[in-house]
């Protein structure tokens, strides 16, 4: 099915329910859909058809849950963009994906003429918000303008289930900008698995908190448009304004990545705010500690999940949902599978195995790598025959992420497989010494890695961002470490600074630690 | 994906969960999964290759579920038998289903005996339970023998998405069997969407109290396997049966026709019993009166969920479950909703249409045909291209039924385009019932159609014209047709007549014999 009719489910079955919160401004579904009708009428009339690519460039926003939906019913591919990058590396995607059309908010006017002035097949941008101004290398037109099209005649596109809906852009590897592939019928099995999961509804309001370029965030525009739920927009990460609108919006659900639960939980007088709205925290992006599990749960008193995923699968691959009986148990051993990275996703088949592509043994030791596949595992890569080839075999998606499994079928990461640190013939998972780490009262973040070494193959070393205040030399946390880890794990070289590099979407990204190491 | 895949979940994440429980047995998911394997692994062994179909003729039972997914396993397209059928219809099933495998209940040998002497494809029997003894048209085998098979090698066919997993019968306006395909992915989304829409999961345990191979409850294995929930089997509708049943398994959801609902609430001592374990109580498969869904409700104390579906919808189209809204509602306008047909299933676009194809007025007043589309729809009747290309335009399915849909978007369904007869939730087309009447000397013309009836919703009744000096009488029509149909087929009263009313252009016109019969 066309994303498209999840929108007008709503239309037809919530018209009067507020669909959407953006700062004052409160819409109910039957508007939310005439724009987003308007929208795609106006593609439409300027010439997009059918698996044309339209791309965008905006905060959390009304705009960009409308944008989502109207490309959809244009038939459009949408490809949205991390807004973290520089002109450069989004004029790659645009010239990679071959955009004619893009949205983009006015307060991005400047990487915009920026961007086009490097040269990008872009022939419309389309100002959200504050005004852009005119271009040098496109024409403009405002969104407000968009929406006075004539949708009278409009009809959703027929498009079948295996079209593309969504193309998004990962760096990859190389350095070259690589489109992961979504079809509608990825993203609405995954976004009706994800609501079977969570047991979504039309009683649920949903956060967007994390950006909704990224899928982490983004599959919930459909899920909970789908059963007539609610969407509050926060634009931008600020401990006060997510958490105002927590309150206020009495916002049940949401996901947010590590580092901002870290950042949340440590707010002054976060301890005083009235979380009883909400039913479950999701987090995941990142690994996270027990410990900072053990505060969220402590502050927000509600249901924690946490959540492993990927573009490249829609994105959920494992939930931490407790089955029924491991709710039985008591609370401790409940909170051992809870802080796992999760059982499978109702949607994937999930495998880990070993080099010779059988399961390792469920024991919670032996490590393999996960292998996934089902309705939700992208077709593969635009433009990539090579690579689809390569990710793709025999219809398993292979992660890269290496794992243990348990008996009840929770699966927990222990590494990406290109950070998997070998010394001397040991194999060190860095997560296992970040986790160590993160029990140090003074450590606030951590990223251990792998440096070339002329004797042991590879050095372990670790990047620390100290908490505000505390203090600590290396001498310490080789010790508080020895008494915690192998003697081989213990990082060889402890360095203190005062962020990490991260992706857009705030990963760690260790390929910069290693670079700068070298 | 293949359905297998539901069942191998279960069994890697909830293997010593019990999983069925009928009668004396309770086997776990890791037990019923090793069956279905070893079943599925004799299937191939027998020669049955992916798209071969199989048949089955059995109560509810643990192996009516373990033949569902053996099936699949096996890639075979399962054909579930009504039980209730003459063995002139399931001769005529099976010749057009080219079966040549056939799972039958040791009780119905003499059945499938008088059957196979009629000329069938099947060259193997597979008896259940009691052993049915050696045939004369085909190998016999007894279920129990078919699970030593060997399995170390098997490995789940590899069908597509599109691919037939089962074919259900119908018998057609012609009078002529008509198996209705669903695929893989018909019944896999219809599962999803359910255990979404009903909030399904491993706390869940469900009553096989409606027959199996009917997918009013059909679909149910399927959705509470994929979720690791309890099947709780019972064998035939008997009230002290089943209402033991709910109490001792502590069934929390089930569906049942509304001739069962009105049976048991008016069953010695219901009142007394313990039904704390329900959730849910479905009902579909005909029209129930708004005073039985009270007296229901009372008697239960559980939500009550109305239902409709086709076999060609696999089979949900709509539930009425509240929207968040309306459970704000006084109960008694909640209750106008709870006892309507209900808003449209999740994994459904379903539409309100008049003559000129055009949505009729959200009034709850206009009335028009239901017509649906969405990924649970069937691709068509089995080798019946002109049949599938009329009930297929442009992608929507006509359901033939006529109602009413309100502002909310709930339907109400008021009449059936076509003479469809449902009584006690079976459906009798009165032409096939004319078309046996037409078989006897003494019948001129005849019209079949129902009146209204307090314990089966509806009756059938046969109106007569004798040919020129002809004789005969109500009791021997009757046995003319017990010989040629089910019995529920049978018309209840004949009425003789000089002539039938007509139209002006010669057709016969029910209404009036309905008018009449008032």
């Amino acid at each position: 099915m066309n994303l498209w009719t999840m929108l007008e489910r709503a239309r037809k079955l919530h018209p009067r329910v507020v669909a959407a919160v953006d700062g004052a401004r409160r819409l109910d579904y039957a508007t939310v859909a005439e724009r987003a009708r308007a929208l795609a009428a106006c593609l439409a009339d300027r010439g997009v058809r059918p698996g044309d690519r339209v791309a965008i460039l905006e905060p959390n926003s009304l705009e960009f849950l409308e944008t989502y939906f109207a490309a959809a019913g244009a038939g459009a591919i949408l490809c949205p963009l991390n807004t973290r990058l520089a002109p450069r590396e989004l004029a790659a995607i645009l010239v990679d994906a071959d955009a004619r059309v893009l949205f983009a908010n006015g307060s991005f006017a400047s990487v915009v003429a920026a961007t086009l002035a490097l040269g990008t097949p872009v022939e419309l941008v389309i100002w959200i918000g504050a005004d852009g101004g005119r271009l040098d290398d496109a024409r403009t037109l405002h969104y407000d303008d968009a929406l006075d099209a004539d949708a009278r005649t409009f009809r959703a596109a027929e498009v079948g289930d295996d079209a593309v809906a969504q193309l998004y852009y990962t760096s990859g590897t190389t350095g070259r900008p690589k489109g992961v592939m979504l079809t509608h019928r990825n993203v609405s099995e995954h976004a009706l698995a994800a609501i079977a999961e969570l047991g979504l509804s039309d009683r649920d309001t949903w956060g967007h908190i994390a950006p909704m370029f990224h899928l982490a965030d983004a599959w919930a525009t459909f899920a909970l448009t789908w059963v007539g739920g609610r969407h509050v927009f926060v634009p931008r990460f600020d401990e006060r304004l997510v958490l105002d609108a927590i309150e206020r919006e009495r916002i049940t659900i949401t996901n947010l990545i590590p580092t901002m639960l870290q950042r949340l939980v440590r707010f002054d007088g976060v301890e005083t705010r009235d979380f009883s709205s909400f039913r479950r925290i999701l987090s995941g992006g990142a690994s996270i500690a027990p410990e900072v599990v053990r505060r969220v749960m402590e502050v927000f008193r509600c249901e924690y999940v946490q959540t492993y995923g990927m573009t490249e699968t829609s994105p959920y691959l494992t939930l931490s949902l407790l089955k029924a009986h491991l709710a039985l148990l008591p609370p401790a051993e409940q909170f051992r599978y809870r802080a796992k990275t999760g059982r499978a996703f109702l949607a994937v088949e999930l495998e880990v195995v070993g080099d010779d592509e059988l399961p390792v043994a469920n024991d919670g030791v032996a490590v393999g790598e996960i292998r996934v596949r089902g309705a939700t595992v992208t077709p593969g890569y635009w433009n990539r025959p090579d690579e689809t080839r390569a990710a793709l075999k025999d219809g398993w998606l292979r992660t890269g992420d290496l794992a243990t499994i348990d008996a009840e079928g929770y699966v927990q990461i222990v590494d990406r497989k290109k950070d998997l640190i070998n010394t001397g013939g040991e194999k060190v998972y860095s997560t296992e010494v970040e986790h160590a780490l993160h029990e140090h009262a003074a450590v606030l973040e951590v990223a251990v890695y792998g440096v070339p070494d002329a004797e042991w193959g590879e050095a372990v070393r670790a990047a620390i961002v100290l908490r505000a205040g505390a203090s600590v030399d290396a001498a310490e946390l080789a010790r508080h470490c020895r008494e915690r880890l192998a003697g081989f794990k213990v990082p060889r070289v402890f360095e203190f600074l005062d962020e990490l590099p991260k992706t857009g979407t705030g990963k760690i990204t260790k390929l910069a630690l290693r670079e700068r190491a070298k």
